[in-house]
């Protein structure tokens, strides 16, 4: 990959939050070029070695629920193959047995194509048994089962991920109708990861564009509903401590997203779509320096989030209708308002806007959503021991 | 990559057209893979290294006529670095001097990326002087330049992949939405190409499907119009010398596709939309058998043609009216028609179809394109002598 060096990062307490990065070619290369052996060159050559390094350390999470297998398969095709894939599926299983489906579409295709992959499902008691026995009930309802939600499943995925001994994790959804889309988004992740030189590191894809059908044509959006109202009140929160106006962040609802397992599992979760919006707040809650925390190691390294704006527009198949659009920007939001260092003015303006989009009435709070603390009270080893790795497909940690 | 291993495939005389192949993987990982070690495995990985090995001698040809800069720029960071670009141009150069816009966003792209390419306008005296000093006037009109025509642009891309010692040529349409598809075909050239056994060796890509819009949504055809017809009397042409009747041929018009230098220097070419098409005509007509030719090396080597099926959908600008549809019918299956071996009741049958369409009427002939003798009559020595590559982008070959 070829791409642009990151520069000028906002700092907020520990955290570095990089300015979009552009992307020159997928493919940089075999060989090292010589051609950037210039301390002057603002456009760096990562080798295919070194995203190699990464990837045989990254599982990628794809949460499924009833998405078409051809589509899912697909994904499977453009993922790299150093990558572990870890399906984590809450598809229904009646009346018609979706998971059983998917779970066969993958393992036949992971033995053609030699792959080792974990696939579970949300809702099994297989996977329950790791927080059960791990010591971390939070994602579990009363039924003693992962409780139902797309943050549920990825935190799932986590968990998943470092059980598998993996060091970095990222996620993908699974209803991408071009493989070439996720094999770069992959790709970003192992070049994004790549440059950080803190354990501590996160990188978010800004799409290209977003193809939109008006009339019998294809428009190409670049700022979605809810990215350019998420974004416009993050930047207002960064600029409130910064004191300096700011449009750095640019990806407050990127679904697509990796970050290294040791940040993975020191930030808070927040459920449903807020998730990660939360990513951000939790950073800036933890890390920033405002409120006491006992993160020395983390404050020392330091947190970079790299965001990296992909070269391919994204096509899938979910189309999301508007009363999902306003319960997105009202959890997106509410993540900023309910955060306990969300300045006073902000919290108005937050409101005033969820007023304006007709989301919330005069005085009322917007919603608050459940929170799930950090992964690394899982205890790890405990869950590892009892762990039957032959329920989740054809991996088996070495 | 991780593609299924060619198998059964069709002979006719030389030639070898081998069954179209699924990929498993886009990136197949970077080192060998010792679970393939067993000969009985059905699908093959193609390790980075060996693609490379391929990509390195790979000119990319580009065909551009008044696309969008934006998609241009898509396109070049979705090839591979190791590729050269070749960008031949037929864009006008008023009221606005889009062929000057080009030169700029591919000059300051390649600065950026650090990489090597071509650029030639089709009617430019520069490109016209390679033909006149080769003594291969046959591409000149009565001024002295290039003909206008996509075919005629694809020969003079040839020309130039030629004579910057590239061992193998590939073509891209320069209007493609998704990098990530771009990378996938050319990725698809070197693994198609790393497969021959023979020096002559071919490349078709066989999209996944095209999206449509049809009503607000997108459908996915598997068959364009053209092609579903191409492809049906490619086949019985194909049948009616070996005897069995077959679907072997399913690129009949595969725009993407790659070539090796000898084979590329070897076969005739047909203008406009017959292009693609009349490979396969060629091939059958001069390596077949059925007709005397002097070409020992080539009948004693074989020619193998690869089909291989894109997991990338393909999306692009160009929308093509009713018209045009009917006129690349008429091109396409004119070659047929007007080949030396086209068996009398297969001349009816097309026939018969072209009236069916609306497109020739009873006792016409269906139009009969130019055609041009294999570009190895270029002297090639004579035109490398006066070429100033200067005058074609920043590459200078070696």
């Amino acid at each position: 990959m070829r791409i642009e060096i990151p520069t000028n990062a906002e700092r907020f307490g520990a955290n570095l939050f990089y300015p979009v990065q552009k992307i020159y070619e997928l493919d940089g290369g075999f060989e090292v070029d010589s051609a950037f052996d210039n301390p002057f060159h603002v456009i760096q050559q990562i080798p295919y070695e070194q995203l190699y390094g990464i990837e045989k350390d990254l599982a990628i999470v794809i949460p499924v629920k009833d998405e078409r297998l051809r589509l899912l398969e697909g994904v499977l095709s453009g993922i790299p193959h150093a990558c572990l894939p870890i399906i984590l599926s809450n598809s229904k299983s009646e009346p018609i047995d979706r998971f059983r489906m998917e779970r066969n579409m993958v393992d036949t295709f992971c033995r053609y194509a030699k792959k080792k992959y974990i696939i579970a499902h949300q809702r099994s008691p297989e996977l329950a048994r790791i927080f059960t026995d791990g010591g971390y009930r939070h994602l579990l309802d009363d039924d003693g089962l992962v409780r139902h939600g797309k943050a549920e499943g990825m935190l799932a995925g986590i968990a998943l991920a470092h059980l598998a001994g993996k060091k970095y994790v990222g996620f993908i959804d699974s209803d991408n109708f071009f493989p070439g889309a996720v094999y770069e988004y992959v790709r970003i992740f192992s070049a994004g990861l790549s440059q950080g030189k803190s354990p501590y590191s996160m990188v978010r894809i800004q799409w290209h564009s977003k193809p939109k059908i008006v009339g019998s044509e294809l428009f190409f959006t670049k700022w979605g509903r809810v990215s350019r109202i998420t974004n416009q009140y993050l930047n207002l929160f960064l600029s409130h401590y910064t004191g300096y106006e700011t449009d750095v962040l640019r990806t407050g609802n990127a679904g697509e997203h990796a970050l290294s397992m040791p940040l993975a599992l020191s930030l808070d979760y927040s459920a449903g779509f807020s998730v990660e919006t939360y990513h951000f707040v939790s950073l800036m809650e933890k890390f920033g320096g405002v409120l006491p925390g006992p993160y020395p190691e983390i404050m020392k390294n330091g947190v970079e989030v790299f965001q990296i704006e992909s070269r391919n527009p994204h096509l899938h198949e979910a189309a999301k209708g508007d009363g999902h659009i306003r319960e997105m920007i009202e959890y997106s939001l509410s993540v900023l308002w309910h955060s306990a260092i969300c300045p006073a003015a902000l919290k108005k303006e937050i409101s005033a806007e969820l007023r304006r989009q007709k989301i919330t009435g005069k005085n009322r709070e917007p919603v608050k959503l459940r929170q799930y603390p950090v992964l690394s009270g899982l205890n790890f080893k405990a869950a590892a021991k009892t762990t039957d790795w032959t329920q989740f497909g054809n991996f088996i940690p070495q």
